[in-house]
């Protein structure tokens, strides 16, 4: 058997070999950290290419099943900007140009013939995770033992977008095991974040945020088991959402834990704009995938719901903003994030009032016992192929000094074990579903908050190797509350000053705060994260609009 | 502290004294083995109270909504009948007439006073499985150690049947520790069925299967992780609805196995009429319970699906039968009532095609698997308190050579090795959505199966002790199947008389068929099964009524 580092050479020499010759570009020197600018400046892409790579998901379908923009021009223009992407931030996995444009062009000749199209995403590329399996592909999912295992078939929610009329057209890259929040691997390496190369793009969706930030796609999917698509999506500026636990299908998507059936990881959209969420939750709902995958939840895309009719039909909701978890106090560009939003929506009529975080250090810390049952001999099993170095650290050199939030213990528990953190865990379920209901005494509206307003990060994208805190986001997980990402600002070293330090919680809170530096952290997107109740994707997606809205009037 | 035999001697006093004096009853010899038709002999009812017990659920709810039957009249008729059935068959654990029938004349007053009712189910008496807490109340669930632990609010399944306006009135029996297909304890002792004594009333939810088949109750509420609500109603005769994970509210129930997140318990009506299980379902699912339990599924009711909008509307559906799962074939009584169900299908104008069992057998290993892989000391942890012993068997005389289905392994296993259980698990049941998508090539009606019939054990109910083989029902909590038993005939012994033997698959499989003797089974309910898709009981239900039907045209 090959020597692992022979297998990665070879993958590494196929994936070069996938991109078209005439889509290399000049690359721009390292020292340029800001690369957003650099692929309409770079000279392959048409003007026409720039108007359709800068068109938001809403009016592409629009353009698309119309006919006024083939599916072949469109799927043509975004993956020449991944290729200049991919150059910029090493985003890819997959690349498979011929057999995308061949679907598109097959797309096209559809809606030429018959004047109808497939379905509702009819001819929209879309960016995949490097877990969602395409038939006659490898899925390598940053784990040098899957190189060479090609699908046998495509994931369920794959066959999906097929089926409704979406071209899957590249995959993006993860972190070895997926359990990290930014994106390195032993066989694609690193992906940075495009609004700071020295930053990380997140993770461990971090390719599809490095991608779609840069418009190399309308719309990405990542995962989330504790961040995954909101951490990436935080750093790189864009609308992520995670929705509840077998709201998209999983089934026949490669993972990490596989049989861990306690905190599920779920398949949620990135994009740039609401209208995307919008498109890719309705379209994959609508295609009923409970009749395709066991774990898929018999719930029906509830039009009301997305207007809100639960939350009074849109007018004066009242929201709660959770300035801080309790655990660490958010840089200054998060708190300011929040500010704004805060004062965008009172603007807007709406109702604010304060959430207070209940045990979401327990909560976060019972996920991650969770997860480490047996995360130990779960890696060491997959890695154990090839001989492939377990990655202990996301830092440019990795060091023992670097606190990892993921890192396995040495040794797994016992099941009986397991079962009393998951019942520890149910209570605080329990515990955090009668606070919401009893915030009806707080909002003036007769209902409970109609959603929680919070960060999704104590800071924005931070260097490499040094996102340590991720309880933002994985307490919405351990609750199963589906939650958005909302682009808001970018870091401002004016605006966003070092500001006198607060009562510290503790050293932790302390080191964390004391790493804010306008400079380091200069360009990096800023963002908050909404929340609602367990299955209420409709109206998440309904309330990120409104905020999306305040926004823009403010 | 108390001897735990003190503890017993001391609740057993208690439970004597709830009960009203002028409800004693003589009780008939124990050779009278049918006790169906004693509650209307015995002198304890009137006539009138004869006629509210013999009334099915939407015809009370009608005659109490409009007044012309009080709930304290309806609430006292079957609490006689209730108290009547306790000395027959020994059913209940708690009894509480003062409470129940101050709330019954609560909404007796609310209904005269407003002219309106509480909500969809004012003023129906409903019988609930020994785990349901009921503030102020102990909930004792079989175990000597919970003896006293008095509750300190109302699991939220109790809060919402209120708010609907039910009248919780008695508890009913359940085996120690819950994972018994019999009913057993060493607090209350054994409940046994009301159509032939000998025989076992079934379990975990014995305690319902009994007061409800002796018209003690019009709806009784069991909980079924392998079987609990489907087993004691196949042996009791009634419908009996096994729900989808989460469809019912959970929250606040006490349970074994706590922490166990893979194959889950679920609460399920019990009645003589499928418009007890429509009222039921209604009523519950419209209450919101997502609200209130974080693990309830947020799936409004859905009336186009329970008028089967997806299944034809009701017009030609293709049923497959199921005649044995290739483990162990039925008892002559089983098979016959298949065979009846499918001659009214046919003669209703249905199709009726066969269907294979696929890995019964693993999907029953695994489940037994999963929950054992930390049972055992669960159940040492919960019995510690006292030294209760913990029991070994449903037999009369316990002995080593019972064969008993859920004893847990010695040792439990590490969390590793169950998280390899739970994906197998989980493949399987992704090849079985498969195999249901895929049967729409032999249907003809140009949909998938819409529901399987089969067998919900391989005989009716058993001698004590003799409940060995649950994986009838087990498999469609692996799956995640909503199943409804529906009651079709009695064992007679003319038409059941013994079969010549079929080719046995193994030893088990002779064992269980040489068991049959007409004489032993002699009276006890046949009944069947019917089996839907995850998260489909509108069309359960709906489809249950039609086989109900077709049953009484036939």
């Amino acid at each position: 058997m090959s020597h692992w580092s022979d297998l990665v050479a070879d993958k590494k020499r196929r994936q070069a070999e996938s991109i078209p010759k005439e889509w290399l570009i000049s690359p721009p020197p390292d020292t340029l950290l800001d690369v957003t600018a650099f692929p309409e400046t770079c000279g392959l892409l048409t003007a026409h290419e720039i108007e359709i790579t800068n068109t938001l998901v809403d009016v592409l379908l629009r353009k698309l099943a119309s006919g006024e923009w083939t599916s072949v021009a469109v799927t043509t223009a975004f993956y020449k900007r991944a290729i200049i992407a991919h150059q910029l931030v090493n985003c890819l996995t997959e690349i498979f140009v011929d057999r995308a444009l061949a679907r598109a062009a097959e797309l096209d000749a559809h809606l030429k013939t018959t004047g109808q199209v497939v379905g509702p995403l009819h001819g929209l590329p879309i960016s995949l995770k490097d877990q969602l399996s395409i038939q006659g592909l490898e899925t390598i999912m940053g784990y040098v033992s899957w190189i060479g295992k090609y699908a046998e078939k495509n994931a369920v929610l794959v066959d999906i977008l097929i089926q409704c009329g979406a071209v899957p057209f590249v995959r993006t890259n993860v972190p070895q095991t997926l359990m990290w929040p930014e994106t390195f691997n032993n066989i694609f390496g690193r992906t940075t974040n495009p609004y700071n190369r020295l930053l990380s793009s997140g993770g461990s969706s971090g390719g599809e945020g490095a991608l779609v930030a840069l418009k190399g796609s309308p719309l990405g999917v990542g995962s989330d088991i504790g961040g995954s698509v909101r951490i990436p999506a935080n750093f790189c500026g864009l609308y992520g959402l995670r929705p509840s636990y077998g709201r998209v299908p999983y089934s026949g998507a490669l993972n990490s834990l596989e049989g861990q059936d306690s905190v599920l990881s779920v398949f949620g959209p990135m994009t740039r704009s609401v209208s995307g969420l919008k498109a890719f939750m309705r379209a994959v709902v609508h295609a009923k995938p409970w009749l395709k995958d066991p774990l898929a939840v018999r719930k029906k895309w509830d039009e009301e719901e997305y207007r809100l009719a639960d939350h009074g039909h849109g007018e004066k909701l009242c929201f709660a903003i959770m300035w801080d978890d309790g655990v660490v106090v958010p840089h200054p560009p998060v708190r300011r994030g929040l500010e704004t939003v805060k004062a965008a929506l009172l603007k807007a009529g709406h109702t604010v009032i304060e959430w207070q975080a209940w045990k979401h250090r327990e909560l976060g810390d019972m996920t991650r016992e969770i997860w480490n049952a047996a995360s130990a001999e779960d890696y060491k099993v997959t890695t154990s192929a090839t001989g492939e170095p377990i990655i202990t650290s996301m830092a440019l050199e990795p060091g023992p000094a670097v606190i990892a939030p993921f890192r396995p213990s040495k040794d797994g528990i016992s099941a009986y074990q397991l079962w009393q953190v998951q019942k520890k865990r149910r209570m605080v379920r329990q515990e955090y579903t009668d606070l919401w209901e009893a915030s009806v005494a707080r909002t003036g509206t007769g209902r409970p908050i109609d959603a929680i307003i919070c960060p999704a990060a104590p800071f924005t994208a931070t260097p490499h190797g040094l996102n340590r805190y991720t309880n933002y986001t994985t307490v919405w997980n351990a609750l199963d509350y589906p939650a958005c990402v909302i682009p808001v600002s970018t870091v401002d070293p004016v605006l966003d000053a070092k500001k006198p330090a607060h009562a510290f919680i503790d050293d932790y809170d302390r080191k964390i705060y004391e790493s804010y530096d306008p400079e380091t952290f200069k360009n990096a997107p800023v963002c908050v994260q909404l929340v609602g109740r367990t299955l209420e994707e409709e109206a998440v997606i309904g309330m990120t609009e409104l905020v999306a809205a305040a926004l823009a009037q403010g």
